[in-house]
């Protein structure tokens, strides 16, 4: 969504370059450098004002992870927030998400989260999708192969689609929840603030985990035969 | 769902044999036989008390369908509707799904129909639900390549649990509707008796519409060069 502009936010994104990268692009292939340690790399695309990927950073200490924004606005106060938890496991991007091959090496990212993205209604806007099948190849080269990518949406008409979309496109199905919320066995959903702000009303929240397709290769049976290419 | 024992169910369908299939093994790859002429032949697996194949039948004339169901009771009583509506291009099936392969030979039917299934929430039961891979192994191979499966329930396990299922399947997803009643351009929508009773509860109903692979093989491109295997 759209949010207000904060005069603060560019200046206190310009101050504080050990959390924020303005130019992503000159770090492709060498995520790891930012970070106190080597970990898998996990992206947030389209963060919002970033109470997932920060919390998601908190819990887990074991992984690195990386929010990316468009708007300065939202990055600029999900930093006021990692500058309070000072995670050195988390990196915030100003970047558009469709310059992600340009952003990551192949297979550098080892899953993906999409939260509430714009559900872009009208059919003219399809390709503005997050869940569209060119974002989706984008995400295939830049995570692992095997690798999650998790998604949730409030927005009825997006989530349909991205089910048919993330079908037709070969991703394999790993869950989905049409009401996740009331399932009393997710103990650790993470909720944006936006997914607070809807699921409190009685919204229903939509889930869906999908995995990309493992590497393709050669594979030697048991038997010691040649399987199916 | 159970119905009820009527006691005249049994004998009113061995009254109608023009009507009622009672040994369906003994037609495999000859159901063409028991219509008025050849067409296009759709199943309902499971069609209960038959309204919606009864309904079906009747608006599409140049096709022919078939409505098998378990229990004599749930034929008899759609066997009823049919002795009124009289349509020479519906036949009904007392028969178990699950024999499925045995009752029609391979690419015999057009597509078929799954509403308002059983759910069998329990996770033992789940090779019981008629989504389970075994069950869409059948479906496939009765089914022409590239042939659509239509499925609508209002049990939202369920119809996750198939998602799930038939996209692992490989299944391809045509559409996917959250909440099918609510969708102004769907205007061609046949509810069942549960649906009805269901929906004006203020119950969503979910639809999917997948279809089968279609045949796999070699192809002949315009250049006359042979395509990817």
């Amino acid at each position: 969504m759209r949010l207000k502009n904060k005069p603060w936010a560019r200046p206190l994104i310009a101050a504080n370059p050990q959390y924020v990268v303005t130019e992503p692009a000159k770090l492709r292939g060498a995520w790891q450098t930012r970070f106190e340690r080597q970990a898998p790399l996990y992206l947030e695309l389209g963060m919002g004002k970033g109470r997932f990927i920060i919390e998601t950073a908190k819990r887990h200490p074991e992984n690195n992870y990386i929010g990316i924004d468009l708007q300065p606005v939202a990055v600029g106060i999900a930093l006021k927030k990692q500058l309070e938890a000072q995670l050195p496991n988390l990196q915030l991007v100003v970047a558009d998400g469709a310059a992600l091959t340009s952003i990551f090496a192949p297979a550098e990212l080892a899953g993906m989260y999409l939260n509430f993205s714009d559900p872009w209604p009208k059919n003219r806007h399809e390709k503005r999708r997050l869940t569209y099948k060119t974002f989706l190849a984008q995400y295939q080269q830049v995570v692992v192969p095997g690798g999650y990518l998790e998604f949730k949406t409030d927005n009825q008409g997006l989530f349909e689609y991205s089910l048919t979309s993330m079908n037709n496109f070969g991703l394999h199905f790993e869950r989905v929840w049409l009401d996740l919320h009331a399932d009393p066995e997710v103990t650790d959903n993470v909720m944006t603030e936006y997914e607070e702000r809807f699921s409190s009303k009685g919204q229903p929240i939509y889930k869906l985990i999908v995995r990309f397709p493992a590497e393709e290769t050669e594979q030697i049976t048991d038997e010691g035969k040649t399987g199916n290419n």
